[in-house]
């Protein structure tokens, strides 16, 4: 019989853990993008089991990328398992969206309106409401994060910025937080008109230049900006917490060995769900 | 001008890093085995450029694995680029050799001896000569170490306690040290097969019954034992760690948050890297 | 004008946080101990400037230690600082009672109740209801946490076990959880005495030989059980732990690298203060 | 006999490490300076016994500080002895010399050269050669690192720019690296004087204004800048940091949560040895 227990044990440890939530693929019909936008999202374990309300995690991909990057190349079920089991994350949904490549509609790539292409207006009017709807969020500012990497860094910040009744919280990984200038000589590409729109949309401007009231709204989120030392974005990181201080917007900055890739989103994930789950109300 | 150093920027920023290894698939036609075996192996950069010797790290898949799971599952080539960029990990070449499923004649599963599947004699009579001399390995114990998960993880044991003048080093992660006993009513599958090798090699009765030379030369590798404190196996990297205490051989053990499974083994594998570069020759 | 804003920025970086509770120093009049006994009390920024109740961690020392320990060996202000100041700990009153060799009625020492010493009774009856008073402590279990180190490991953990009622969570560092046996032939010094009473109250035993009923109440605890892999105590960390996971109690095991020392406890500290937040109502 | 096992077991849990340097005072007859200079030095395990020679890190105080900083406040010891224990830092032999205030000669304060105090040419001519003949240093750039935190951050950049033949590495802490202007208004205090000297010595401008000759050296040294996030210093690691990377020198930068203070450095600490560690010749 301790054999068999043994075994039993042995067969335990490979099913890894007891606790595992599950990632599910979806889509919204968008009117305003005029397409159908998949998201990937994560639900916790038990979810299907209660009527439960779930605190919701916005999780950005970048440039290039798609909806299924954070799941595949970032591992997020297991993070978000690991984390939520060990109480070091809240149970919360987790709502990974496509601002990228794969369909046929999204000749536009990024997370900012331009012409056409209003996916900040999808994002806030049609994207939350519908997924939270659907997904049991609470649906207030102070059970809704935001974070995302690269390109989806910076519509991290962007978006908590536009809308900072929205969202307890921000982690922006690795951001592109601002395009100074253009060239216009550039050919007319998809990522020409991505810069465009985030030299328009420059989170680093909009602070510098934020009103009183502005910056009233913007200490009403809790801000982290976290970039590897060798990440040719690094310095934008470094600017936008620089100008967070000079309005005395409390920002965590937090600079690490590593470059623009997955190893350092992947440990970067592990900090910043816990870094939204400790601003969600309690 | 400005702008295009900008994009520049940000073009290497998704280039992520300037210092990059690269894994290649080899296989090796085995005598012994009668068998031909697939190896991942990872060449630091700069490896095509030099006549440099290496230290060599072998790492260790586990029960129903292959030689693909470091590389897929482990991201180990972004771990390895990442440590050895840094310093914190010695320029390496990384081997992980198939014991698994994947080829017809890997009928058996494990490292070790089994009828007609010799496969620690493989390890140490032709893979390690044939791809330390392909891949330029130094070919010392001082410049060689062995880890692994799982199954792997005490193959990794067990072959540092068979040839301990072959490893300076050896870092089991959630390892299967030990299987007290058999139950002779399983039916005699592969994986009863390998069951039964587990307990005919147990790494924990090995300890416990070493004679002094043996514990002498015990002495002459750095062990380390790292497990999730969920893990089924766990009982085992502790019960191994307190054998080597009572026969006042030093050995490291770890236990962390965490289960069976490839983030915990992925972390690990950020310890396992620098503690086998700390073990090499200086 | 420039020069005065760099060396005021320099003058802020030498006067380090803005963020920063005080420890005072108070005491009790036992009737129950007939004794007069210290503590020392953590308070968070700006607990003097309004009328708000805190959550309480009582935190407690070791062997031959007082009640000065944490607060000199432990840097534990600047931990309690740093970790609130970043929201990774709860605003919280953290309480450093001495069960110590300090003052000349402390004849007996350590957390259990002992003949003419009735330490356990003194905790609960009077030090938690009048310091909670005093210094504001919301007073239920869910705003409660204790947590100390060896003896105070010990005595934390036994606390936990006798009134799990009282405590949301436990994290118990390097602690002496059980004595198996007694060696009538010892002088019967303090240390003597100290012996038999961790004898008497063993925490493993307690776990053991637990019903169903206290299995029940033991599970409402939020434990982690923490040492160093070279501390002579660290087997019966892992016992516990084993023998909480046999009963079905979820509880957290965490072993690195360590000794029996303040660079551990320190470190561990900033572990245990997140933990205990985490498990505070919400 | 068991009862007695488990005290010895007990005793030698609170003996802590077996693993165990020691910190010893000294000082030197400074001609240069015309005072006596008092230091610090660690001295690794079985120092005593042997005639080995080691290699030597020189860890510098900052402002109003002296010798007995790190060993107090810092907890060096305890740190050196895990590290060095674990594998970690390599064994080595830590100096820490005074430029503080406590003799009646530091009438000046600092690192650099200044009227009547050419502290630096102390540190070179004297210090260096002195202790590590007496405290058997290696004695080549290979086996010597600096580092230090605030005004000894700055101070080993300075010197390591000035000397890059003498350091492998250097490791600076919430250092002052840079006084961009001096107020001429201020009182001519001791302060004054080492802002003026930080003025002409900026560790900034120097990396800006290298020569390709003087940008090669600094390439033969390990840079790393550490800084707390919410440190009134951290832009000047920050610009350094910059500054190397535009002339291609590789360095470190980390920025996490943390202020001007002793639970920053305590940990930095625990980085920095092992980087420097890291640097020496093997």
């Amino acid at each position: 019989m301790k054999a068999k227990l043994v075994i039993v044990a042995l067969l335990c440890a490979m099913c890894s853990s007891a606790w595992a939530g599950k990632i599910v693929t979806d889509s919204i019909e968008s009117k305003i993008l005029g397409a159908t936008v998949k998201y990937n999202v994560y639900v916790p374990n038990g979810f299907d089991k209660t009527n439960k309300l779930y605190p919701v995690v916005y999780l950005l991909h970048g440039l290039y990328g798609g909806y299924n990057d954070w799941a595949k190349q970032g591992n997020m079920q297991l993070v978000a398992d690991e984390l939520i089991g060990s109480g070091e994350a809240e149970e919360m949904i987790v709502i990974m969206p496509n601002a990228g490549h794969h369909d046929i509609h999204n000749v536009w790539n990024g997370y900012f309106n331009m012409p056409e292409w209003n996916y900040e207006d999808f994002f806030f009017q049609e994207l939350i409401p519908q997924a939270e709807q659907k997904y049991r969020g609470v649906g207030d500012k102070m059970h809704r994060a935001i974070m995302g990497l690269s390109m989806g860094g910076g519509g991290s910040t962007v978006y908590a910025q536009h809308h900072p009744d929205a969202f307890s919280s921000c982690y922006a990984m690795s951001a592109w937080l601002d395009q100074p200038t253009i060239d216009e000589k550039m050919p007319h590409t998809k990522f020409y008109h991505t810069c465009v729109s985030v030299h328009e949309n420059s989170a680093v401007a909009f602070v510098e230049n934020a009103t009183d009231e502005q910056v009233k709204q913007l200490k009403s989120v809790k801000w982290l900006f976290a970039c590897g030392d060798d990440d040719g974005l690094m310095d934008l990181s470094v600017k936008i917490h620089q100008a967070m201080r000079s309005k005395r917007v409390k920002s965590e900055l937090r600079i690490k060995n590593g470059v623009h890739n997955w190893e350092y989103w992947h440990l970067a994930l592990r900090e910043a769900l816990p870094f939204a789950s400790r601003a969600f109300a309690k």
